[in-house]
């Protein structure tokens, strides 16, 4: 049996390619609040980049977790200050959001006479330079990998570390619905390519401080639903990252809890920033599309999966956000997709089958 | 680019297909403790081997959890009272395990002229009937998928939900390092064959009670760790799952929060048992082989993953373990694998180009 890879399923458009061919020193940035995809899409289109004799610099306007600083070559990302000094660069290339995300390397990366932006984001409106959004990719890496396969550059062990983590992540381990038969595939291949999914995860998700753990159960005891069961969250506050001795990028994955609830359709966490604001993160189980909500709050994301910062208290933020998203869901104002439960595929002709399985 | 499905790289001995081509009356039966990948294997089959004309019946000692009652055909499965009028059958096959696991079902299973076990724990030490023990596989349900194969029986999309939650199941979804190109591009197979990942997911992993992400917090309270930091261990009394409002087969997934720690080598998870034991769950983070010590407690396993049942009451189970381990890790008694951290496949090499990334 032979199966493709498919490169040409998300082709990059010519003129990103062509622009990304003419680099000589590129600035590469990726979001606030770093995450497995940004960060590794990032690494492996710089590597590529230097790898074809680009003089590259890598910025994040947030420090990188501890985990997310094990992926090779996470040490040499910048902040974005006294960037200004290693400049000027002839591109900018602004990976997995919308420039405003890049914050204060965004004037930096505005500076090249060259911008890039390449996305899988459905939120991200695509106003600057050369752009590439693709919400069909589960992930940027998918569409950095198709980018570096037209260069061409050959991935190297690390570069598939890089991406087989940018999959992972976007995909929570292959778990969401954005997983496809190609993602996949693809992380198939990289691990063929030398990325190693025991090593990536351990790094990833399996290397957290005491205080982590006991946080996640600090913050189980926060939980609270609504009376119908629909909307479940939980919340940060400073005072309690502070005392787990955990810095803010070091103090994520715990909307799943609200989320695997049964009954549950949104899922929020709630964290207080260290600048005074509430961090929203919404998760959807697919009966409505959270990124219209996060969007109408100033931020935005998946259908399944949204985010926006509020300048607000956390019992302001909860309040608010709670209310908009209990009459989204009464008047039906959030899209709906499958109102059913997830059948795992069994058609009703299967019941003859069942039945001989007695 | 062409990636072969290397449907050959497992190759199901020969005496074991023709066994399964002469099936009638077949009893299937996985292991106490039920889990995705012995549930998802021995249903796969039993559906393929239903689809050759065979009447099978599949049983399992204990109760399914509501998780795993999500997949096709598993409310057929059955409990070993009353079986044997069922009765009788001319193959028993034992899937995901040694037929001592089987329980009260074994009796049922070695009532058949023929017995076949399929089975992919390297503690299997394959004393009975037709013996087919592959370690290489991440789960048996890549087993399962060359049997089917063999026979041959076209997969439909339910097969192909219960052998995508098998492998998702032992292999941690796809983070364990028994990942391999060749378990994902089998995933991707199953992806095209019909299989969601987002709903077998969501089913599997994402539907939980209150109870359970409450229990969850009450856990994490419960962490310990040894003074030199390589051990870690969390326990669930009684009454805990009880208060919960939760069942047996409820409870699973808690030794995540020790072995998750910076720092543990080993982490154990104590928990009573309805008939006043204690099942222990022993998870190594790569650099000890547990199954070893879970061998010597009566138990058995994988390398990283395994387990036994003590007849002790908690605080002497945990005690006596605890001592094990301690000793085991201090004399180094325990087969040591790398010795370093990981280090995501980067060789020395790649500093040069890490330079690059300024």
């Amino acid at each position: 049996m032979k199966c493709d890879l498919q490169l040409d399923e998300l082709p990059p458009p010519a003129p990103v390619i062509a622009a990304l061919r003419q680099a000589r020193r590129a600035l590469l940035a990726c979001h606030e609040d770093p995450d497995p995809d940004c960060v590794g899409s990032m690494l492996a289109l710089a590597r590529g980049l230097a790898r074809r004799g680009v003089r590259v610099t890598t910025v994040c306007p947030d420090p990188l977790s501890t985990a997310l600083l094990q992926l090779p070559g996470a040490e040499s990302v910048r902040a974005p200050a006294g960037l200004g000094e290693e400049g000027p660069w002839d591109t900018g290339i602004v990976v997995d959001c919308e420039p405003a995300r890049t914050r204060d390397a965004w004037p930096y990366l505005a500076s090249a006479p060259v911008v890039i932006n390449i996305d899988h984001h459905e939120t991200n409106d695509g106003q600057v330079g050369l752009v590439w959004v693709e919400p069909e990719a589960a992930a940027t890496g998918e569409l950095v990998f198709a980018v570096l396969s037209a260069l061409p550059v050959e991935l190297d062990p690390a570069m598939a570390c890089h991406l087989f983590a940018a999959l992972q992540g976007d995909t929570g381990s292959f778990q969401f619905d954005n997983t496809k038969a190609r993602t996949l595939r693809l992380a198939a291949h990289l691990v063929e390519l030398g990325a190693s999914p025991g090593e990536i995860s351990q790094a990833l998700y399996e290397t957290r401080e005491l205080g982590y753990v006991q946080l996640t159960g600090e913050v189980i005891r926060t939980l609270r639903r609504s009376p119908d069961g629909r909307i479940a969250w939980v919340h940060l506050t400073r005072e309690m990252v502070e005392r787990a001795g955990l810095r803010d990028s070091e103090v994520e994955g715990f909307v799943r809890y609200p989320r695997m609830i049964r009954g549950v359709e949104v899922a929020l966490l709630f964290r207080e920033t260290s600048d005074g604001r509430v961090r929203v993160s919404l998760r959807s189980r697919g009966r409505v599309d959270v990124s219209q909500l996060a969007t109408r709050l100033g931020g935005g994301g998946h259908m399944r999966a949204s985010g926006c910062t509020l300048a607000a208290t956390l019992p302001e933020a909860e309040a608010r956000v709670i209310a908009l998203v209990s009459e989204a869901l009464r008047d039906g104002s959030l899209p709906r997709g499958e109102e059913h439960a997830p059948d795992l595929g069994l058609s009703q002709s299967d019941q003859a089958i069942r039945a001989d399985l007695s």
